[in-house]
C-alpha cells in the first residue's frame, strides 16, 4: 500500500457503522496513520479504542481536528451541518473534509453555507450498509468490492479528491465521480425507491389481522426483500427529509406501474400480465450481476 | 426412513423446477419405489433420466397413470384442470393425487368439476421456489426446512392426506394444514404481493432513462429485492389471473400504506417518517428468521 497519499491522522467523525468499519478496515490493510474518532459518547469511545478501531477518541473537536490532515464525516445527514459548524473553527487549512451521507446535495448546500466554498471539501458516498447499526456492526470488508460515489464540485481541489479517492481504494472499494444532482435521481431510483417499497411493504403486513402468520409463511423471496425495512430508521427519515423531490418522483413513477399491473390483474389480462413480468425478468436479468 | 407410507410408484406431471427437484430429493433419500414423470417433450424426459432422476417418462398418460399409486401434478396453475382431465380415466381408485400449485381454490375447483369429489385428492402448496426454471433448475435440497401447506377439504381421505404428508416430510419439508381460504389469504399477502412489488419495481427503473446506470449503482438491498423480479412469468401470470381477489385486496392495503408514507415525505414530517421506518423495522425483526 502507498501510504502517501493518505492522512498521517484520520479524524472520524461518528463512530456507527460506516465510521466504524471503516476505521477496522483501514487498521486491516495497515493503515500507519493515526485513526481518531470525534463522538458524543464515552461508551461509544471506549468500545472502538476495544475493538482496536481507532487509537483515541474525544469528545471534543478542539482536541482532535486541528492536527487532522483528513475529517470523515460519518453522522446522520441531519448532523452534517453542526457537525461542520464544529469543525470549522478548529480545521487546518490543508485539511481534507469528506462525508459519507446517503443524498449529496443538501450536504453540499450546508458546506457552502458553513464555509463559503467546497475547495477543501469532497462530499461522498459509499454504497454500502448493513441492516444493524452502531460500533459493534463494524465490518472490516464492508467496503470490498462495493462503490463510492464522489460528487465533487467546480471548486474542489483535485489533490483533495485524490486523496479521498485513495482512502477508499486503501479499503477495497472503486470510486467514481459525477454530479451531485446526477449522484441524488439515481439513487432515488436505485436505493431509496426500493427501501421505501421494503418499508411500505413491511407496514402493510405488520398492521394485518393473521400477522403471525403472515411472516411465519413468509417465503424467501419476503424474507430478502424484507430486509432492508430493517435499516436505520434515523438514517432513511434523513433520506426523506433531505432527497425528497427525486423520491418523490420516483415514487409516483412506481405508483403509476403498480396502477398498470393492478389494472391488468382486475381485467385478468394474461397477456400484459405475462408482458410486464417478462420486461422485468428480462432487464433484472440483463443488468443485475448474480 | 419408513417406505411403508410412500408409493411404490409415483408419477410426477410435469419435469420443471418443482417436480425435478422433488424426483432429486426423493432419489437422495433412498427413497426405493419408482419414479415416472408425464412430461409434454422428449427433451424433458430425456434429460431426467440422464441426471437420474426418473426411471421412465413418457408423454402419454395411460402408460404412467393406471399404475401409480400418487400423483404429484408440478405443471403450472392453468394447466390443471387439463392434466387433471388427462389423468381421470386411467387413475385407479386406490391412488393419492395431489399438486404443488400456488393458489388452492381454482385447484379445488377444478378437481371438483373433474373427479365430482376431493376424495382421493390433496391439494399442496411447497413453499420454496427459484428464480431459475427447469428439470435443469432443480435442487436436491430445495424442500430443506421449508413449509409444504396442504389444504385438504372435508371429505378428503386421512389416509390420502397422510400419504401426501409423508412425502414432503422425506425430502426435508415441515407439513401443515389449513383451509384453502384461508391459505390464498395469507400467501396474497406474504408471497403474491411481494413479488408483484418487485415486478412493479423493476418495471420502474427498467424505464427509466438512465437504466443502465440504475441498475450499475444498485445497493444490496436492490438486488434482493430485485431478484424474486426473476421469477416465472407463466407461474406469476397463472397466480394474478387465479387469486385475483385476494391479490387485489393486499395492493390496495399496499397502496394505502405508500400513500401515507409519500404524504409524510410530501409534508417533510420527519416524525411520522421516523415512526412508519421504526414500526417496520420492529415487526421485521419480531417475525423474520434472519
Amino acid at each position: 500500500m502507498n501510504q502517501n497519499d493518505l492522512p498521517a491522522h484520520l479524524c472520524i467523525a461518528g463512530l456507527g457503522l460506516i465510521g466504524g468499519s471503516l476505521a477496522a478496515a483501514l487498521k486491516l490493510t495497515g493503515f500507519e496513520g493515526e485513526i481518531s474518532a470525534l463522538v458524543r459518547s464515552e461508551k461509544t469511545g471506549d468500545r472502538g479504542l476495544e475493538l482496536g478501531f481507532i487509537d483515541r477518541y474525544s469528545l471534543q473537536a478542539e482536541e482532535l481536528i486541528p492536527t487532522a490532515d483528513m475529517i470523515m464525516l460519518a453522522v446522520p445527514m441531519l448532523s452534517l451541518r453542526d457537525q461542520l459548524r464544529m469543525i470549522r473553527d478548529h480545521v487546518s487549512d490543508a485539511a481534507v473534509i469528506t462525508d459519507a451521507g446517503s443524498v449529496k446535495q443538501p450536504f453540499i448546500e450546508d458546506a457552502r453555507s458553513v464555509f463559503g466554498s467546497l475547495k477543501q471539501i469532497v462530499p461522498g458516498h459509499p454504497i454500502a450498509g448493513r441492516e444493524r447499526t452502531g460500533v459493534d456492526a463494524a465490518d472490516a470488508n464492508l467496503f470490498l468490492q462495493r462503490r463510492v460515489l464522489l460528487t465533487p464540485v467546480e471548486e474542489t481541489s483535485k489533490i483533495a479528491i485524490a486523496k479521498v479517492k485513495s482512502l477508499w481504494q486503501v479499503v477495497g472499494a472503486t470510486v467514481e465521480c459525477m454530479t451531485p444532482e446526477h449522484h441524488d435521481r439515481v439513487l432515488a431510483a436505485t436505493s431509496h425507491l426500493p427501501h421505501m417499497m421494503a418499508f411500505a411493504l413491511v407496514d402493510t403486513l405488520a398492521t394485518q389481522q393473521e400477522v403471525e402468520e403472515i411472516f411465519r409463511y413468509a417465503a424467501g423471496g419476503f424474507r430478502d426483500f424484507s430486509r432492508i425495512a430493517s435499516s436505520d430508521p434515523v438514517m432513511w427519515r434523513d433520506v426523506c427529509l433531505t432527497n425528497k423531490h427525486a423520491l418523490l418522483e420516483s415514487m409516483q413513477r412506481m405508483q403509476l406501474h403498480t396502477q398498470a399491473l393492478q389494472d391488468a390483474i382486475e381485467a385478468g389480462d394474461g397477456d400484459e400480465l405475462e408482458a410486464i413480468f417478462n420486461r422485468a425478468k428480462q432487464a433484472r436479468d440483463k443488468y443485475t450481476i448474480q
